[in-house]
């Protein structure tokens, strides 16, 4: 019987690996995963213990399609002490993740066969989810000279060849960590409003940032300090560190509002409960302390890590101004592997570390890429840095 | 800015009026809720306590993109309880509800321009989404005469503007309650083979069942008993009361598993990871003792409900074989008001009843129908049947 000609989209790798490291452990090896982007030690602890009494209770029916309204209005209070933005409840829509909010967003934005530009290498489900919704993804290359994000030249360049309906932007990006600096961000929605391109800004790893002191806009710039044309998706899972409980949430600029909300109670009816009600406590006070305690880690860790790559040969390396990834170039150290695929293999089976193959997130360029993630702790990158030196020795 | 022409799908309206009713309740007014599908009492006690202790340990990571083995494993071993199938985990998908199973299958089966074919009246997001999905929904409309189900003749008559790729079925289905006998579904899964369409079975309301004493197939027939290439969807929110949790499956046959697992990472990621861990004790004898306690309430509160139709003028009913709905042909006692959807809203105004317009279900012949859902428990019924009698009198 047929299958649909859009589902033939390649798995998300990250997935796939988590899978095969799970495996490597349930046989006993011992596994060191810089593969996702799970920050250990999960949720902060009012958040979770929320959660706990909720479940305890046991009286969780739907919420409202776009979620509890204390928490739309947590969320918007949240975009004033971040960034100074006057938000109200109704620009909040709460998603079951990000994933939620980027299906959501694409449906009511763009219509099949609609242009979609993307920063190569990205974060891989953009890419598909637009496949699967019949859009056509077009890459952005970025480089290392660009620190991997899209500029209005290269827009312009992209555009060159059909007219634009869309941009996915990422800062910090995926699976760099790089940052657009509010001139960078601003001169990107001022292109897209000049050419009627809706912007979409994935800001789920704000606040996950390592600014110098006194730096300008040290959690992140949102896309809506620059214009509110376009949407905002950010989420729960990595500054507070709730991955597994996909809660999410997309600012929404008026004129999609209604599609959004018809669009989400349909196709998802309403966002997980559980986490939608306890999420009001990541706003607390102790629980912003929590949270900057785990970045504070992070930075450790990727001063660590960022120390180490000239004794392992890679570069150039653009560092991460945020998230908790490195995006290095093996090119020059690649020895007898034919590409970053096949060496990022070896070292999982012989060393026992894996790493994501940088073809998942550049399906061009990404053949001489790993992803590292750091969000495993401090611990676990030392050691993993030891077992790579050691496997390429 | 542009607007999807896809996004104008109209709202769940279910979930519009779940909104206006927290809104009378907010200031004060006293509603009885007839709307949403949502069974009172909550997950079986073993499940939420499960669900409240993974949060309290607090580390809870994403899944694997179908979800947890051991709970694949637990719901292939469900579907040899129930239906005598041999099931492996590798069919099962776990889902973030059956909103994320029919966003995986449809996308999985259907290209743009497919033709899918849906009973009318029926689950609005069926359409909904499939609309948003770039596909064409192809209505088959079924009155009271065929049970608000197809059969193979109007199949026949459906295909006859152009063929058709796909068919959703519901038994029991939303929003009359109808059930499909086994030869009745085996004459649909046989011509959808012999007719190269895609069957995709909502079985969500299975196990809410009313069955004469020794009647076969009690629990319901899956579409899998009769063929197994067309998708099952299934849910732990209505048998076993989890609504909020947003965590359901699909049992996916072989030529479609790759295509789904592939969307699933890139869609999703994962389904919500505490329900997903949580819902393996759904599977306990204590759980299902608790779930049947509760279809046992469902019993009497849809005998009294039935009971109290003929004093209500309401007319023709097909009594719901399963689920927890009544939907009642109001047409004979609309009196002064326009169609149903007038109806709804003044009995809502002047009685505090809410109940779901037919419209929502049945855009052609909706109008003059209503829904009631039962599983708001017997004493709301009582009093909701009370308020509805001093309305209409």
């Amino acid at each position: 019987m047929k299958v649909a000609r859009r589902a033939g989209v390649p798995p998300f790798e990250v997935m796939s690996i988590l899978d095969r490291v799970a495996q490597f452990r349930a046989a006993g090896r011992d596994v060191i995963s810089l593969c996702a982007g799970e920050p250990a030690g999960g949720a902060p602890p009012d958040v979770a213990a929320r959660a706990a009494a909720l479940h305890e209770d046991n009286d969780l029916g739907y919420t409202s399609a776009l979620g509890p309204r204390p928490l739309r209005d947590a969320i918007a209070s949240h975009y004033r002490r971040w960034y100074g933005l006057d938000l109200v409840a109704d620009d909040v829509a709460v998603t079951t993740g990000s994933s939620g909010a980027f299906v959501l967003a694409f449906l009511a934005a763009f219509d099949p066969g609609d242009r979609v530009a993307l920063a190569s290498p990205g974060y891989p489900a953009y890419r598909n989810i637009l496949t699967a919704l019949g859009c056509e993804v077009v890459d952005i290359p970025c480089g290392p000279e660009q620190r991997f994000q899209p500029t209005p030249e290269l827009l312009d360049e992209a555009a060159a060849d059909g007219p634009l309906h869309g941009l996915v932007v990422a800062s910090p990006a995926n699976p760099t960590g790089t940052m657009l600096t509010r001139t960078e961000l601003a001169a990107l929605t001022t292109w897209c409003d000049a050419h009627d391109v809706r912007l979409i800004s994935d800001e789920i790893y704000h606040g996950i940032t390592y600014p110098a002191p006194g730096a300008a806009d040290p959690r992140g710039v949102s896309a809506w300090e620059t214009s509110r044309t376009g949407v905002v998706v950010s989420s729960f899972s990595k500054y507070w560190g709730m991955t597994g409980w996909r809660i999410g949430w997309a600012i929404v600029p008026a004129d999609l509002r209604s599609a959004v909300d018809a669009l989400a109670g349909n196709v998802a009816l309403c966002p997980p409960a559980p986490a939608a009600y306890a999420a009001v406590e990541a706003f607390t006070g102790a629980s912003y302390a929590a949270a900057d305690a785990r970045v504070a880690d992070f930075a450790r860790t990727r001063a660590t890590l960022l120390g180490a790559v000239p004794s392992l040969g890679w570069g150039p390396i653009a560092p991460a101004d945020g998230a908790f990834y490195l995006y290095a170039d093996l090119a020059s150290t690649l020895g007898h592997f034919a590409d970053a695929t096949a060496w990022a293999q070896a070292l999982l089976e012989e060393e026992g570390v894996a790493v994501v193959p940088g073809i998942d997130f550049d399906p061009s360029h990404g053949g001489r890429y790993v992803r590292l993630s750091f969000a495993a702790g401090h611990d676990a990158v030392v050691e993993a840095v030891a077992r790579i030196r050691s496997f390429i020795s």
